[in-house]
């Protein structure tokens, strides 16, 4: 109800009566009161007067799941979104969601991670109300094997999302970095439950740096307000982030679907024609970025003419 | 306590007086009465004769912790036990065990299963006390897209520790089902846990017809006790499944280990050499099996002497 309420007060244009709330939506007179009581508590600033009505002045500058949704326009990506003040990582109620059987497009968003996750064991600096968190259930129809397709999808949506909501230049560098200005923007995390034969279901975390001072950032960061000089409302950059998480999740699932991909991420990719150097367990390997092989592992050209392969890893660009 | 009294018992020649269980383990009688009392309530045949003591007479048939940790002698597999008289799966524990981060070789295992899985989806037949239920926590050092090295791993583990308690002449069919005279034997299930670059955990699902009748099991089934003509201890099967497991997963982590593995699997093998038809999700190919890639796909010639790999699916040997 608090949330049909808000829509209702988000579409009218000026004052609406209580009365014309309350004979629309079917509530009393005092129950609106007790919502609208409610809201504010919420953070919605929402001004009263006698013989006007009620406005909706402005909005929490949180992640809650009715201003996600509020204009989504999604078929099933964020019609669930289950959010937190704070939480360790929402990697792990995502995790377990996705054990219980949730459908592909719930969302985990918080707006602190206390103890956030990046690749590979590391952290990601998560603090209160700047940045986006989220993770989201998936469930494409792939081989654990085939599994790399998904980190290079959801680096697109992502890049996509930044740029069409906020006029930026984001880039993709190999595998999962976004970075603006040769600078690291956001981090996209992978996890996986299957069977030998077939993924059951793959969490995708995404970490954005939105309004973040870059005193609290690691060196090499940056942050969206940082590069546009105002701040930034997270809400309309995760919106779009889901919009564009579904339209190429439908993509990865149509016929050629993942050349679709591919062809995409190598246009928004810094990385490849690059020179690189690769460090991975197996060792470091320098040369040029060449290419993105069928299953998203990059091809490296080492100056012999040696053309080598990776799956994982860190790259450096040396030039 | 009851698991120190039943090796005390084990480990006597006939007799033992309760004074001395007392003295030893430091009970008092009372104490030791009730553990007496305890384990026969849960199967165990106790004698008590006035002036001498204790005698075990016999075991109960269940795979319980202190039975299966008797005489085990492995490093670490088996040293955790959990029992459970009934679950819909061991997978479930086991997998909540895993994500809780228990250590390698932690076993779960079950009298019966009401909802006992197979792979794709399949399901397997669980009959009460009857065959053996098993589920193991691994943690091999792998990339996802290698995780198939333990699904052969585990299929050499369970055919030799068939062979070596029972004497039968168990050989794998592709990718990891035991069959004993071309009838299927036991099915080995297993689920991960990855992020993009790395295995946090497998579970090793492991069913077993030991006394199983066969008119409880699917067609072209059998049982250890239809094949050898007598009751099969269950829990000597158990033990020596872990020990080979345990043996193997050393194995894999040794340079050149996964080709000790391969080389291995091949030898136990009835699927190489064979004619077979295979059927997976891209349909359906025929030819001979001449090989096993090296990362656990069947090599299939094709009559037109092209190959073809596959990396799961169903075999039908043709001849």
């Amino acid at each position: 109800m608090q949330s049909k309420i808000v829509n209702f007060l988000k579409a009218s244009q000026g004052y609406i009566s209580g009365e014309e709330i309350s004979r629309q939506l079917k509530v009393s007179r005092a129950g609106i009161w007790k919502y609208i009581q409610e809201l504010r508590h919420a953070g919605y600033d929402i001004v009263a007067v006698p013989h006007l009505g009620y406005k909706l002045v402005s909005s929490p500058d949180k992640l809650l799941a009715h201003e996600i949704q509020f204009g989504l326009n999604t078929k099933t990506f964020g019609k669930k979104v289950i959010y937190y003040e704070s939480i360790t990582s929402t990697m792990e109620p995502a995790f377990r969601l996705g054990v219980e059987g949730e459908a592909e497009g719930t969302v985990v968003c918080a707006e602190s991670q206390t103890k956030g996750k990046g690749r590979l064991g590391r952290s990601w600096v998560s603090p209160k109300g700047k940045g986006i968190y989220m993770s989201v259930v998936l469930r494409p129809p792939l081989a654990p094997a085939q599994a790399s397709q998904v980190t290079l999808l959801s680096a697109v949506a992502v890049c996509e999302a930044v740029n069409l909501s906020c006029s930026v230049n984001a880039k993709i560098k190999w595998p999962n970095d976004i970075l603006v200005n040769d600078r690291k923007l956001a981090g996209i995390l992978t996890e996986l439950n299957a069977e030998m034969d077939c993924v059951r279901f793959l969490v995708v975390g995404i970490g954005i740096n939105v309004n973040t001072p870059l005193g609290l950032l690691p060196e090499h960061s940056t942050s969206l307000k940082h590069e546009l000089k105002k701040h930034i409302n997270r809400i309309e950059v995760l919106r779009e982030i889901l919009r564009r998480l579904e339209f190429w999740c439908d993509t990865l699932r149509s016929p050629e679907g993942f050349q679709l991909v591919i062809q995409r991420w190598k246009e928004l990719s810094m990385t490849i024609g690059r020179r690189v150097r690769v460090l991975d367990a197996s060792g470091e390997v320098e040369g040029e970025a060449v290419d993105l092989d069928k299953n998203g592992g990059l091809v490296i050209r080492h100056d012999s003419g040696i053309t080598m392969k990776r799956m994982s890893g860190d790259v450096v660009q040396v030039r």
